[in-house]
């Protein structure tokens, strides 16, 4: 009888971690670039394709960097961005500014400015201040800026209130009521620098089901009606918003687009009928839900101390690359790369991994399900392809980790850790 | 009769926050190098100099530039690192190695080593497995580490969780009871390379009176003699720890240091002596008290929105320059520069001063009392000198801050602001 002996590894993007953690280091971002690659496929078959008059925006917020915006760039898709730097990163990665739509509560001159410069393609207004200064910048470059206005639709979403952003008193966009929206679509209308394309609206991030954009749209139908009756204007394009949540780990079952985008396409085409009212071409915007799932952490064990009732699993990194426990109680997973499949380990108690910061709230995962761990161990913690990044940290001078791109077997280095250098930079005694 | 135009100016450090504002830019962290000088020089008198054998040291990862480190040292305090990167910022600044403490909950072997190889004074010891590892390196590098094993006391302290460490439980330290700390100084006692001072603890952050301390000191002396009685081993020198609060706003009393040393070397050296034990060098470790209140962030309002029950003034930083209110709800106090002594704004009803940050939770102070506000207008921050600089992201692609030191009137750029350049440096296509 022959024997072999099988090295049980754990692969993500078809790379193996263990070897991607001794030649890049740890923390490290690892991304899987066909999963990004298959929600965009998602968002073309199950939204652009089969509901005419459609456009599908990346929020890059989620994760910005040049390459994630090449990505997003080939697939045809438009990019959502909150600032001047999110802005020039694309532009940087030769993403066109036609399809570049400009966000954020707090659009400084800087961020208008650029925007209107580079031909950003759509303005989303948040109130009529901004709207002012962008008509100014617009007159004075002699361009003509095509705005939405963001309205708040007074829904509830079943969501961390730090991530709820369709609610009454929300600091985002006009209120659905009031007078607030009628005044800047006045203003709108009477200037020849602007062209009101139409209505944004979002209500919430993390969601699993539609409930609440199809409450939300309900509110924007009758809107809509209510501009074109008062004021004649026309809702030519509606931009859905986001909000469409990512798994915990890839086993449990994907969410899939069309749980959203139909009953809201359905909804938006029978109701425009019914009123009649011109059907606008209807936009997504997707930042967690593209990129979440994709990404895996990859970190070093340092040691592991077992106290009564509570196992820690102490990493190389922690709140400083990954803050979203601290900032949401945000719920993560994670699995030993060098042990893969093993039992789980002290089944009877808590298993905690914590991070190197200085600080209790430095915690990445408190309740864990992981197997047997030791010091020099490699663990992965799933679904951190989102907001963990972009929310990355000096804290405690620690590194910003690098960022490594998986795809069929093939590993590469998309963002270089950060070093010492790096980190002093600009600092004069 | 004669009149005059009186221009109120707010100032800090003597410097005319509006000019700093105009030729730094911001958002801008801006220090009164006096605060910091006058926290040292009290630590010094009702301290250092009241108090036998006594020493101190500044916890950088509350604020670590070299500049800063050079004031420490200046002062001939000694200096609290958590990192590598904070050892290396010391370092380069000429901060004496001796003088430096190496703290941390995982520390690694880069951590571990650089302090080795440069010569760090004491090493707070978390484990057994960096112990073991500690030894090792200092074999290697035929060096003797002087080490102070971290005791939970587990005492509760009235603070936020995440900032609460000293309880049972923690991820932090040595328990107090078990076997776990008689193995790891049975390991110290039998180690050529590791010299046993004595014992640190720290009950937790933002306190304001010293109950928790001495609640932790009482415990601490029993284990005192029980090391001594069972292992003989003798605590030379103990580290209090740190966690003095700092003030929301300068108006209200300033906490006296003396307030916690004071009881706490009075129950040291009644209790030393009458347990027959060596009275040992005693130590504190003061971060947040010695540069929070120093600190201001000065921010441009970008608009002001009247929404029914609440008025928002957004600026142009948020949660990426100071992340505390989405952190632990940390409450700050704010001043209009332009209008420092004016009436409140808006007495009725609610005023929240929120950040630029596409995120609900992106608020600076969710019910400020400020006065009158408009667009363009600068306001100032107290109380962001700890804890704001050191946690900074570039979330939403936002640049960090540029830090200004203002003394006596003058102002000097102690770190640059990131340029764009900086934030998509190591990026690869």
């Amino acid at each position: 009888m022959c024997r072999r002996l099988i090295i049980i590894s754990f692969t993500w993007g078809d790379v193996d971690c263990n070897s991607l953690a001794d030649k890049f280091g740890t923390p490290l971002y690892v991304y899987d670039e066909s999963v990004i690659n298959s929600r965009c496929n998602e968002i073309e078959q199950d939204f652009l394709q089969k509901w005419d008059n459609t456009f599908a925006y990346y929020a890059s917020k989620a994760f910005s960097i040049k390459y994630m915006t090449r990505i997003i760039k080939n697939h045809g898709m438009g990019l959502d961005v909150v600032s001047e730097g999110e802005l020039l990163t694309a532009l940087h990665a030769g993403f066109p500014a036609e399809k570049i739509e400009l966000h954020g509560n707090a659009k400084s001159f800087y961020d208008i400015n650029s925007a209107v410069k580079s031909g950003v393609g759509r303005f989303i207004i948040d109130n009529i201040q901004e709207l002012e200064l962008l008509a100014k910048v617009s007159h004075d470059n002699n361009f003509v800026a095509n705005v939405l206005f963001r309205v708040t639709p007074d829904v509830k979403t079943d969501t961390h209130a730090h991530i709820s952003t369709g609610v009454k008193g929300s600091k985002f966009g006009f209120p659905i009521e009031g007078d607030m929206l009628n005044e800047a679509v006045k203003f709108a209308l009477n200037d020849d620098y602007i062209n009101s394309q139409g209505i944004h609206f979002h209500v919430g991030s993390q969601l699993f089901e539609p409930v609440s954009h199809l409450e939300a749209l309900r509110k924007i139908i009758k809107l809509m009606l209510k501009l074109k009756r008062n004021l004649n204007f026309i809702t030519r394009e509606l931009n859905f918003g986001g909000g469409f949540g990512a798994r915990i780990n890839p086993k449990i079952e994907h969410v899939a687009l069309k749980n959203f985008t139909d009953p809201l396409m359905q909804m938006l085409e029978s109701e425009c009928k019914a009123n009649d009212l011109l059907r606008p071409r209807a936009a997504i915007e997707s930042g967690r839900w593209i990129v979440s799932e994709a990404g895996i952490t990859l970190y070093t064990v340092e040691n592991v101390k077992r106290l009564p009732g509570i196992l820690y699993i102490a990493v190389n990194g922690g709140m400083s690359d990954n803050p979203r426990y601290a900032l949401y109680g945000a719920e993560y997973e994670a699995v030993n790369v060098n042990n893969p499949d093993g039992e789980i380990y002290n089944p009877e108690g808590r298993v905690s991994i914590v991070g190197k910061c200085c600080e209790s709230g430095d915690i990445l995962i408190d309740d864990a399900k992981i197997s047997y761990t030791k010091p020099g161990d490699i663990i992965a913690i799933y679904n951190t392809g989102a907001y963990n990044f972009s929310m990355a940290s000096n804290y405690n001078k620690l590194l910003r980790p690098a960022v490594i791109f998986a795809n069929n077997g093939e590993a590469n280095l998309k963002v270089e850790r950060q070093t010492y250098e790096d980190l002093l930079k600009g600092e004069l005694l």
